[in-house]
């Protein structure tokens, strides 16, 4: 598998591919590649001729309290699990590759980065949009490839292609989930067995509010109170926020119509873990 | 001359041009088009097989009690122009074109968007670099011409197009003057006959100026008195401001080294004007 570093070499690898006529699609990732990582991979190479990857830790992205320098990066185990997938480019540039010395520019949505995972973490989507228009104008794909787990991110992230006039499509993968239901995360790492027993609150929560809605209840707080019950039993987990709301503007709901998005997270020991459930009406 | 309106219309015309095998230069206008636009027309024709121009007045660049509705939008002029200077394609998108219904993202460039004109025109420069990463995105041209009369523009977009690793290259072309030596500028059309007369101030201003610096001057306080006295002689001329600033970073100068650009900004009237000059150490 071919990887590259500079600008450059990953440039005239992508123009390799153009040349011959090849469609692209990108995977953007910040390593530490799990199952849902793959997933996408996989969803991308059903869906054009070439899949494109990128391993980059985003430092604009993580506050100053948070995870930075101790998040994962097994390097080696990441490149053989791409390997392996048959991915096309893997690109692991360098922080000053992606932003120059005396870098200056942010971009940033609006009103969608302030709630939700933005409340909790001041600064993180400007982070996170700042970093994929970079990447988005290096390797200009057909194709970005985003995961359901981080929703509110892949909403951002749309709107801002869209409002940028980037050319490109974004797609989303569905959520990956270990087989007790946790959803696949990089940061299931930091958990300790006990931890990782308890982590499952998340998903079970989701899933009881899931099995009301299914049986009719559309009263946001007591599906909130549903989710609530449930981590009431599972002391390691401690709530940042549970909420449903519109799946495109985030606006909280008292009453779900026919779209919504059930999201939470949650601290549970050194880790704060994220779920979400999209609802469309039947 | 092909005009096209939509980004669907755009993208066809600019994927034919590519389909040859041509490079294309781009030039982005407000339209009453001037010398100065016309001139970066011929150059960026010099420079590349193609030759893009927008016209789209902005609505994202003007503030509240600014001049967004009474700007001047002569289009039949304005096209007879461009197509006497054999421009290739004409593009002048609707304003939801541009910003797509729902728009949330912002474009924006720390610290060098804050002073000068940024001190002067709150949010002007995030409406500069907002509507440029978009009409970059649609044209994608390898070059894009601005002028110097607009250094801090310039430097701003140079700033923006490095940082988002925007794969195109930034030129300036030169200030293009009246014969008295006022710069051209489509605001010029609001002055009346007398206010026309004293608006020879900002460039005999930095004339003044100038001829100083020939002369050996490097104390910025004494240049800054050197253009007021000028001023002083032209009761229609109001001052904005009188800057000598590092051309990079756009930092107050105390004393002129090597490089410095002296910029001002007046009222005359209706009109707020603007002119500088680059400064580079013989």
């Amino acid at each position: 598998m071919p990887r590259v570093r500079t600008l450059v070499q990953l440039r005239s690898a992508v123009a390799r591919f153009r040349g011959r006529g090849e469609t692209v699609a990108f995977v953007p990732t910040m390593g530490a590649l799990h199952e849902g990582h793959l997933s996408l991979v996989r969803l991308a190479h059903r869906h054009a001729d070439r899949v494109v990857v990128s391993i980059f830790v985003n430092p604009l992205q993580f506050g100053p309290g948070e995870d930075y320098t101790r998040y994962p990066r097994p390097a080696a185990r990441d490149r053989a699990l791409l390997a392996r997938e048959g991915v096309d480019l893997l690109w692991e540039p360098a922080v000053t590759d992606v932003y120059p010395p005396g870098d200056l520019t942010r971009v940033h949505v609006a009103g969608l980065s302030d709630v939700l995972e933005g409340a909790s973490r001041p600064g993180h989507y400007t982070g996170v949009c700042t970093v994929v228009t970079r990447l988005l104008n290096a390797v200009r794909p057909d194709e970005m490839w985003l995961g359901q787990k981080d929703a509110q991110q892949a909403l951002i992230l749309e709107r801002m292609a869209t409002d940028l006039l980037i050319p490109v499509r974004l797609r989303r993968g569905p959520t990956v989930r270990e087989e007790d239901g946790l959803a696949m995360s990089s940061r299931n790492a930091y958990l300790s067995h006990a931890e990782r027993q308890q982590a499952v609150a998340l998903s079970q929560g989701l899933a009881a509010a899931w099995i009301l809605m299914r049986g009719g209840e559309r009263n946001a707080q007591r599906l909130a109170a549903a989710i609530r019950r449930e981590w009431d039993g599972y002391p390691l987990v401690r709530e940042d926020y549970i909420a449903v709301v519109d799946p495109h503007t985030l606006e909280p709901l008292k009453a779900v119509r026919h779209e919504a998005l059930v999201a939470v997270a949650a601290h549970v020991g050194p880790a704060r873990l994220i779920d979400n459930f999209p609802w469309r009406g039947r």
